[in-house]
């Protein structure tokens, strides 16, 4: 099993990643930004408290998974302490407490799944399911509810392709595959599943179920709850399988209350997932609309006329100076003249990726995207092919910004057209609100990555200089203030699901009722409560301690 | 008030629809047919039992709505007295008992709704919430549950459209608009909503969303359940509203466990829909495959090239050859000879429809169907634009064969490409079994109406002579045989829902943790289980009586 260090993104073998001469130049005039250290060094975080599982209830679980498979060391158990948001990683580097779970289980199969949960149920244990641990809003923090001790369910040895329905385009995958482990298996038999969040490489197939996640070619394949054609739970009472027909009006569709139920419900061990012949052809260009109005009404054209392309993102002036800047600064002069040139004033980017079987339907879907795009500049395929080739590479710049001392986290958000714009000025002008200091400037940055008939998504990504005093409180505040700027306005989450972070706002987004019901769901399906405490749900005052 | 005669789907002032000569005389040759009359003349029904509901819960409510809309006289309370299906008919025909509600209830708005579910609840007085009264499975049933009395809450006087957003193409209306209403309502504005069931001419906006309604042109606009942005349920523990975003991970999709609820949770008082750009051009066409593997492959093959028409229905041979003798048969012969020249030997009949903005869309449309369609017979125009004239004249047809002593019906499933076949074949086997008796030879025809890339839908049509003796065991017995022979293949319902008639077979479905967390959501929003009793959930042998 991998060890994993999850001091950053970036796996313990993995070739540093490293801040660029002239986007360190960039930062410091643009943010005030000075290089600082980490705050700790990785691994030097405070000692890993002995685990508090009763041997009693190892030993049944060891009968239940195999001794090998609970692991009650301390690398073990704080490899699985919790995601990789910008706090979880200062948290490992020594900022603030870390969560550290009592152990970590490694059932086989879904059986065994199921089997772990009825003994912690019954011993009062506390569960974390855990695929690739890559949640940003703590989804996999080892919070303990009101039991004493707490284990990580982790995914990872259920890891196969149960079986592919070629004629109904429908693959059985087990939960713990990762998305790249997914594409492999798929593609023996020339399929694709077509989701590619930035978590590509970690994430597991379960977690995009349990997190509602969406990829960046969301436009071409929809959203992952769009894939999912069947799903198997286990659950403290058994075991729970929908999806028998591709569409179906036998009551309320109750694959969405386990889409989402992010491991509080029970643990998705199986998925029956709509998959589809790989693209033979891709294709990726970039365009240039003038200023952020004029690039919404654009992405809304294309989505509206039906001819986006798989991917279809647009950054604002201020995430495309950022790309030109941290990214690619050696081209940027050459574009920027090319484009001041053209008259256009707030550059703001737009990334098209066309994919299709034969060239005729490429040409065709250009062809219609682009008779679209009328008003916009075409900076052709370098600069589709250069957001292509790093598009997985967020997390690991991450790692590099962190290294010297910079904040720098993302939150994201959607709405309906007529109110992204008010959206997008309300967010970020309460970021920037509260993160400016005397010597510190925010860069608030942000982009649309999904979009949809009536509206799409904001995606903000924020850089800012460490504050060395209170860097964990830094960006609890901040956060907390675009949380209650979104209000009203959009979602709460788009794609990186609830957790602990978003659980106080979910009652003002689906009312005081909605989380009634959800909690009346839990109830019926984990009586004991045992499953990811804290997470989903906010704290129940009435919950019995 | 439209006062509902409702022994037929005509209304009181319609022409009534006549049985052809031809009809009748393939009829008598295919299934024994001999003419024979009505079980009862319409009207001649038992007599209506007085209202027992207290006085003084009617005069709270009139104090709710006003007392001129609280109706308790007989032809009132017999016009809500349960949907349209062959067996409801019969029974309002005399044949089995009909259940009549003790009042009907008209609220003028959402928040009327929400103080009569809550005096009702208050009271113990069952709720049977009623749109269009289009139920074919019982979902408008009067049943009274552990009540003493029950009412029937009829939504047509929310009949507005609350508000426009074009440019997310988003508008709200109320739940008791009539499809055609708001098609009318919409057009105004140039958009459609686009659902266009067969219900279509009665159905309701709340009805459909209650009910996971799907239309004909499903291929173009989707079900319903995917034009629905938000909802508003008013439950006796008050207003619930959702949908804040176009797309969102906070947690599970509630809208999804509103939608489908049949009534049984809240009365869904609002929906928020996305609407479209109403087409300009619209072209039907017929098309021909020779035999039911061969349709079956094109219809999917159109979906998996993603060329399917808004509408894309195709018939097997049993229902082409209705169509023919039934509806079209004064072209029969030349359309026989047409096809038999071309060497086809068992015509599956394809309807296309195409809509568009543009001619050059138009065309483009047109010419991809037909390259995917290339082992089809073009039957051109007329046959597609007969498909379009009739396209709602099913019901009356109904009632035209039932006046004349024919059973017919209905019903309709889905499942996964691979299983498709392989379930038609297993529930017209069962059907034919059921039905077949010494002089009564069944016709069971079938067709897919809704395809997705996964799979498609299958809806029956069966006709045979009405057993005189026991009109109602001999449809209630082969709708039995047909759900049992439905499952594990495929769903018990694709877009009819499950009212009464289909709620034994949900927990094959769902599961029994299914029907247990819908048991628990309908407890949180319904604590005193007066809304639409009986229906979805099956009976409850824990609940208090």
């Amino acid at each position: 099993m991998d060890r994993l260090a999850r001091s950053g993104w970036a796996r313990a073998g993995d070739a540093a990643a490293a801040l660029p001469a002239h986007a360190g130049r960039w930062l410091a005039a643009r943010t005030g930004w000075t290089p600082a250290g980490t705050p700790a060094a990785p691994g030097a975080v405070a000692p890993v408290p002995p685990s508090a599982l009763p041997a009693s209830v190892r030993a049944e679980l060891g009968t239940i998974v195999g001794v090998e498979h609970v692991l009650v060391e301390a690398d073990d158990r704080l490899g699985r302490s919790g995601g990789l948001s910008y706090v979880d990683l200062l948290r490992r580097r020594g900022a603030g407490d870390l969560l550290v779970p009592d152990a970590v289980v490694r059932p086989a199969d879904p059986g065994e799944v199921g089997r772990v949960l009825a003994a912690c149920a019954e011993r009062g244990v506390g569960v974390v399911p855990f695929g690739g641990g890559t949640s940003v809003v703590g989804g996999v923090a080892a919070l303990r509810g009101r039991f004493d001790s707490v284990v990580v369910l982790d995914l990872d040895r259920l890891d196969r392709l149960v079986s592919v329905d070629p004629v109904s385009r429908l693959a059985v995958l087990q939960a713990g595959v990762t998305a790249p482990r997914a594409e492999e298996l798929l593609g023996r038999h020339g399929f694709t599943l077509g989701h590619f969040p930035q978590s590509y490489e970690r994430a597991t197939l379960g977690g995009f179920a349990a997190t509602r996640s969406s990829g960046q070619a969301s436009a071409g394949y929809g959203r992952f709850e769009d894939m999912v054609a069947g799903v198997r739970l286990a659950t403290p009472r058994g075991d729970w399988r929908l999806g028998v027909a591709p569409a179906s009006a036998a009551g309320p569709d109750l694959k969405h209350l386990v889409i989402g139920s992010e491991g509080a419900f029970g643990v998705i061990t199986e998925l029956t997932l709509r998959v589809r012949p790989k693209p033979v052809l891709t294709r990726y260009e970039g365009f240039v609309l003038d200023g952020w109005a004029a690039g919404v009404d654009a992405v809304r054209a294309l989505t509206h006329d039906g001819v986006r392309g798989a991917v279809t993102r647009l950054s604002d002036p201020q995430e495309t100076e950022v790309g030109f800047e941290l990214k690619g600064g050696w081209k940027t002069r050459a574009v920027r003249g090319y484009l001041a040139a053209r008259g256009v004033r707030e550059p703001c980017l737009l990334i098209v990726g066309w994919e299709a079987r034969t060239a005729a339907q490429l040409r065709a879907k250009r062809k219609a995207t682009r008779a679209s795009l009328r008003g916009a500049v075409a900076l052709g395929r370098p600069v589709g092919e250069a957001w292509r080739h790093g598009r997985f590479a967020g997390p690991r710049q991450r790692d590099a910004l962190m290294d010297q001392g910079v904040c720098v986290e993302t939150l994201e958000t959607a709405a309906h057209w007529s109110k992204l714009s008010e959206l997008r000025a309300a967010v970020a002008r309460a970021l920037t609100a509260e993160l400016t200091t005397a010597g510190r400037r925010p860069v608030v940055a942000c982009h649309v990555s999904h979009t949809y008939e009536t509206g799409a998504s904001l995606y903000f990504t924020v850089l800012v200089p460490r504050d060395p005093e209170d860097p964990v409180g830094q960006w609890t505040r901040a956060k907390e203030a675009a949380s209650a700027a979104i209000r009203g306005l959009g979602t709460i989450t788009h794609h990186h699901a609830v957790g602990v972070d978003h659980a106080p706002h979910l009652a003002a987004e689906i009312g005081q009722l909605g989380v009634d019901v959800l909690r009346a769901v839990k109830r019926e399906l984990d009586p004991e409560g045992v499953l990811n405490p804290g997470k989903l749900l906010p704290e129940d005052p009435t919950a019995p301690r």
